[in-house]
């Protein structure tokens, strides 16, 4: 059995927890060897939960270990760039939360520094390690719906993003921050690049919102270079749960992918029917957020490139910001265009 | 185009309602050619809704037409056997709503005046006809579940039955008034017969049942001829809505027939997720009546003996009547102790 | 009980036959009195089916009858807006099959005409007696989901339209022709106007379309007055089955509104569990045809105004236009435009 | 926070294997300190994979280290009873997996046993764990079904079993071993105690099972105290997947807990839909299992009782002995007869 890589977490707020819990529990072929985290409470409360020896509150500090052979980078968004070029730098394997960068211009600093460092990064586009998308993408691979045709997918949050979470220069705005996934599945699951784009956004719900130019609910049609079609929506106000769902259309067939029962029961009384909805993140993609890293640990061990990659990352980015420019001019915006622009 | 067979219903309650309108507009080859009912209201009600030319009060009436080719008896239980041997005797055709009779030698005085006369005679199971059930039976001859193992059937009615339907001499009792429909099936589906039954009721929720000593739930358990197991549920108290459900194990897979929505609409609210469900016999069976009484018209204008008929009446009569005495005895009965008993 | 209304059926292709047999057998209040048809096979099988005794070649024989009251046109759509004057002029109560017209000068010329005669007039968007669209309707209608904010259908058919079906002159092409439905739910359920819609459209597998300039997939996204937004996906190649979906997600809630299920039959074997899918139009709306024109028929009984009509025709047919004329530019398209340029 | 509890696994077959990595990784509060094993290749491989420090050959070795406070017996169900009883003298607290005996006597000296050291003893229903059937208990106590009058219950193992498990002197036959949750479940969930069961088994698939004299087939009838009426299915041969169904009818409504699919995914294609089902064990009650596991150290640390326990295993046992002498009598079996026969 080859040693353990030693992996250290940079951040704690909920996805580094995540992460950090995994690494210490259920991910074989690793070791969680250290975590950095500014909040000096989130320090205390990881030291005494989860036993680690290595906390420290400077993310450059962690870094500086030597013995120390890959990072898994979950802080604030508008970080991930400065982290990973420095992880980079000090020669570590790197897991990066989606997205890797809010520009294309970042993100093309970051894969070039991550090139010329020769290290491994991987980016957390978790879904593609869920069971059903993976299924999916098998079923399609393998002829089963003919050739992609449509491309349909919903991510709907259960509550409004809470006031600390609203600057959208830090999310990057509602298209960018929940929409990416679908956008990666799109590429992922159509096995063809996104053209064009349109888009309609709205701030009907969650009033907060506007207030710093962010909306609430998006609706984005695309257009791929194979002729195929996709919508993508975005919704800060499902109330009811968490619900995820996308379905490709093919020539010859259809794949849906989407649970909205979460618990198995259902009770029946003189008033109907009822049963419980998927609550959140953890519940529907608990096992995928082990997977993928279990993923990153397993390339690492066999010397394999990780993916999805920071080339995967920065094809996903331009179809939101090009997403997000369709809303705000009301106009179509052709990837190409954003290309050009961004040169 | 053949000459449409005039038929004749006999009784106007809620059944014999349902046979006459189904008549009248949607069974091809047939024609609604008179009706007869003792009471008087319900006559006057048929008289303006269904522009019926001839209504008669006393049955013997209508069977003493000439050109009547057929008649649909859907008067209550007890009177089934004399009706039917009328008809037999004025040579029509007969339908007759299920059960044939309420004893084995009633049914088989029955089945003797028909083969005699040489008249066609279907009985009512309509869940025959039900597409579901059809292509049940299709996929279990077709070998896609191996040979049958195991028969499971729930019959749940959404109330309790109305004070003028209490008494079980004119009933048969909860388990051969319900379950005779699942007991059809189970010879139907599972293809060998049933050889022992034991059984357990109680009276838990339709209090006036007790008083009239008949029960409101019942588990049936069988063995059948070829090793084969089953069990047969019947409830007067499923308040939720009409719940019918069959499944058969066998050897290499499993068929189940069921549903539980309604209109398929679903309602997602912070509560959770809520559906309707099926609210009585017509929404779930509406086309299965229709489909049995085309089969009926149809075997008559082909000259075809129409099915299932008496013989199967009187099998799933005596799987009724031994799991009533196994109910009230406590004790296993074998179905051929139950045949040297009647004979 | 009042007096049948004698009402006559203007084309006797499928869905003139369907409205011909809902009218001959199950509709309360209305008598199917004549027939017109201009193919002689068609009046042949229909004389022979059906023992209707006025079958005209010509439409405008079956208007000049004094006593028809009422007439149901189900011509091809291009000869609408000719028979519907027609009809007005002749004083006759009219249920025509959507879309009334496919201009919008052709649809307001109508209108005038209905206004004049001061007749009653229905428009085919069935969906609307759907028992799933009206539970979906009242929910929504009575709070269950807050106020709308998105509003999501699909329309799928099993099959590429025949040859003989191809013209997009006469069908308005695939987005007038299919998701006219959807544009009237959703006008209907979101009860707000569509102000700017946006398409993309796709000939990727009915390759025959694209010879005439059609297409085969297209997805439109739309504003609404109120804020709301939209989008609607019309497929011609779902060969699975006829898959009719849509919901509104609201501010507290959603309403989903779909069947995958045809018969209530699941087959479990070694490879895992399958069931059918709805065949098509008459499985999945076959009652709400029966609904539409039962309504058409109790409206003229007693009087009252039937609805959806000719007004709400124009604005479903507006939406098309404009989401055509969108997938065509590839620019979005205002509504108000549209109304300019047709003045 | 509290010092971890030692814990030590006895047995790593199957499920000793769950538990000990359970223990390794996900239960907060305890560690797993050292593990007894007989076979040599399992504790090489536990060793290799586990990294535990302290492995031994035999049990009594691992109960002799004063230092360890509770131990998990996963050994063969004869070896229970012996195991239980040392650990019992040893001060240890115990979780043992079902069923603790297999014959009421040997189950009585247990409790007796453990009574006298005064130790803590779970038994492994893992399904009281399982957040479905959680939700139901509740749903049930909190009255909204109104009071249960039915209870039916599913297991369908998804092969037949394995040569070496075939000795139904060591598992105690089909209905013990497999039911035995079914029969836990339904005192649990009914809120009151069988009084008669009858049974009938079959062997129609698994024909090994014939040559050693047990079933793959069992349909077991039961009455409750309260009049309630249960049935209870037991199959080795649900070759389509790992099939576990409950559900409690009752005087108001009904609950169902059950799930057919595994991952969400559905495919649609010509032939019909497709999706997969419930493999195995690990895939429905992972959850579980960590579950009762964290509820047993749970109860440790706070000093409680843990549940259910031994009683609740004797109890589950009877109705599995009663069920298992009606199946091969042929007759009902009181549980009163029983009670008095084992004194």
């Amino acid at each position: 059995m080859p040693a353990r890589i030693k992996v250290g977490v940079i951040g704690l707020g909920r996805m580094g927890n995540v992460h950090a819990r995994l690494l210490a529990t259920q991910i074989a072929g690793a070791s969680l060897y250290a975590v950095a985290e500014s909040d000096e409470q989130a320090r205390t409360r990881a030291a005494a939960e989860m036993s680690i020896e290595r906390i420290f509150a400077d993310p450059f500090d962690l870094l500086a270990l030597p013995e120390l052979e890959a990072v898994i980078v979950t802080t604030p968004t508008s970080t991930h760039a400065e982290l990973v070029i420095a992880a980079a730098h000090a020669g570590k394997a790197i897991f990066c939360e989606k997205p890797l960068a809010l520009t294309i211009e970042e993100n093309r600093t970051v894969l070039a520094a991550v090139a010329r460092a020769g290290v491994a990064l991987q980016v957390g586009f978790m879904r593609r390690f869920d069971a059903g998308y993976q299924r999916a993408k098998q079923l399609i691979a393998g002829g089963s719906i003919g050739y992609p045709v449509t491309f349909k997918s919903i991510s709907r949050d259960p509550f409004c993003p809470p006031r600390n979470y609203l600057d959208p220069a830090k999310s990057g705005g509602l298209i960018l921050d929940m929409s990416i996934h679908d956008f990666d599945l799109s590429r992922w699951l159509v096995g063809s690049e996104v053209e064009r784009v349109t888009a309609e956004g709205t701030t009907l719900v969650c009033h907060d919102l506007a207030s710093v130019g962010d909306i609430d609910n998006a609706l984005v049609n695309m257009r791929f270079a194979s002729g195929a079609l996709g919508n993508v929506e975005a919704s800060r106000n499902a109330f009811y749960g968490y619900d995820i769902r996308t379905e490709v259309l093919g020539s010859e067939g259809a794949v849906m992918i989407g649970a909205h029962r979460h618990t198995p029961v259902v009770l029946f009384t003189r008033t109907g029917a009822q049963h419980d909805v998927m609550p959140y993140l953890m519940e529907r993609f608990g096992d995928a957020y082990r997977g993928q890293l279990q993923h990153f640990i397993d390339c690492l061990q066999q010397g394999q490139a990780p993916s999805p990659d920071g080339q995967e990352a920065l094809a996903a980015l331009k179809i939101g910001i090009a997403a997000t420019r369709a809303y705000q001019s009301g106009q179509p915006v052709m990837l190409s265009d954003l290309e050009e622009a961004s040169l």
